[in-house]
């Protein structure tokens, strides 16, 4: 996300004193919330979806993301990163090549 | 996001042929499945939390929203500065301040 | 539920203590949670699941159901006769046969 | 939940020929948006809810559990008492007795 857009989502938040409601508790439950209203446009089938709808929730979780990261100091690529060191150790390519097993069971 | 980290994301898919999985209605699937991950790291506290659960948790709902991104062939910069220009004509600073109704009882 | 089945999640709860955790709020973030282990297993198919592991995470998910109704003083069958009324009125047989769209839209 | 009231469910999907629809893997999906619903409810106040939209979406879970037990040809009352013996031996009283702590963290 370019620095203008992570500004534009403050000062939303900021001009209307939100922040007071923006606990990470409840930021979490408005990512679960608006993943499922992502996962809504799924509900019934895989294929037929209506793609503008798709953009809106999707915008929608990473905006409360970003909220989260705001909220906890956090930075998206250090703690992106930590996590793929993590899953390229649990998935080593010889063994999760093309099959979608969970690690505990490879 | 940084262009490595995303580079990464993708090599990681690419390196485990994981593409076929990642259909857009999977992917909704999974950040619910992940979001909700992220919710357990409050389910009996909003205060008493794990910060590097949280951190890992997040990081999860991030790669597969860039997943969904990619596979959709989405700008998140595109989606999100749309959304929030619905959002900040949703809830009008005069009347939303403060306050955390829903657009459709402001 | 059977009588006996809903008084053995009773005493599940009091015999250690956790009626304290039981907000409302904190059963609703656990049936999210519940449901999307339960979604976890249809997660990369919709068809290859393992019915052991359904079984669990459904069962799961109505034991925190039931916590809820108990916590909230609800009758099960009032709440959902309830509803079903709305959504008889909501999704008239003659609009509604065969096919997946949402009320709003029919 | 009473005969009557499950008679009512299934004549509803029944009289809409919407059985067609509620694949396990789509009644997962509708589970575990309907148990987000629930979770709105609760967004930014675990007290200050409504208890009319806690009954509705609360209800829609409960249907399609029901849905889903009908699909897959389940008793509830047996899928219950199965996980509760695993839950009654997974949190022996002595130790869970009035902490949250997860099973694996005992």
């Amino acid at each position: 996300m370019q620095k203008e857009t992570i500004e534009r989502i403050r000062k939303f938040t900021e001009d209307r004193n939100w922040d007071q409601f923006h606990s990470p508790a409840n930021l979490a439950k408005s990512i679960s919330i608006e993943a499922n209203e992502l996962l809504e446009c799924f509900q019934w089938s895989d294929t037929d979806y209506d793609i503008n709808e798709v953009k809106e929730e999707l915008a929608d979780v990473l905006v409360y993301c970003r909220n989260m990261l705001d909220k906890l100091g956090l930075d998206e690529d250090e703690i992106v990163n930590a996590k793929m060191s993590k899953n390229e150790a649990k998935y080593p390519i010889e063994k999760a090549k093309g099959v979608a097993t969970k690690y505990d069971k490879l």
